[in-house]
């Protein structure tokens, strides 16, 4: 395929579902993720991956063990491999994600809110 | 260390040199980086490494060897490893790199605007 441009905008638009990431792109047997985020997630880590969020729009809240990280608009954090972390989202946020390619978004903590199956858009 | 948010923003302003890019992130094997970019760039690719270039202000031409991609704030391209690019800027551009650890800003070019050594910032 040749090479396109990505608009986040206009890939945000393709979806409205909370916690459920897309891939936009790969690169390196990395993903690059958007996400909606909406409410409480789960307290997860992934064990073998670091996990890049980059904030969009809206406010992130980054709960970690010793402290809960506020991001806006133009911040990202990097939460290393291992790291429990839960993202919290009082009103809705749009992220951009960098992690490498097949990291499950609940990590270890499994359950309902778990996306087995990302597809590209 | 402990997990800190970084502020794009508040990192641009630490610098103001063109096409000399920072680290601003690791996580996985690879480097966030960001640049200012004025001018015309090299002609170059990088033989191992995919490249991702998301504009965070300005308008970045992407010349390829068949077509030209012109990429707005909040538009994001990824140059395949072996593919001939060369990134130009009419007025300042910021982006967003995400590559391999290690990998050259003028990949196979050389020359005098490449940057051996890139700084943590």
């Amino acid at each position: 395929m040749s090479i396109q441009k990505i608009n986040l905008s206009e890939k945000f638009k393709t979806f409205d579902d909370p916690w459920h990431p897309r891939i936009v792109g790969r690169l390196n047997g990395q993903e690059v993720k958007i996400a909606r985020l909406k409410g409480e997630f789960v307290w997860h880590k992934h064990d073998h991956e670091d996990e890049m969020f980059l904030v969009i729009s809206g406010t992130l809240k980054m709960e970690l063990e010793d402290k809960t990280l506020v991001l806006e608009e133009g911040e990202f954090v990097i939460i290393p491999k291992g790291t429990l972390h839960r993202p919290v989202a009082d009103e809705e946020v749009k992220v951009m994600l960098f992690e490498p390619a097949g990291t499950l978004n609940t990590g270890d903590a499994g359950g309902e809110l778990t996306r087995n199956e990302i597809e590209e858009i």
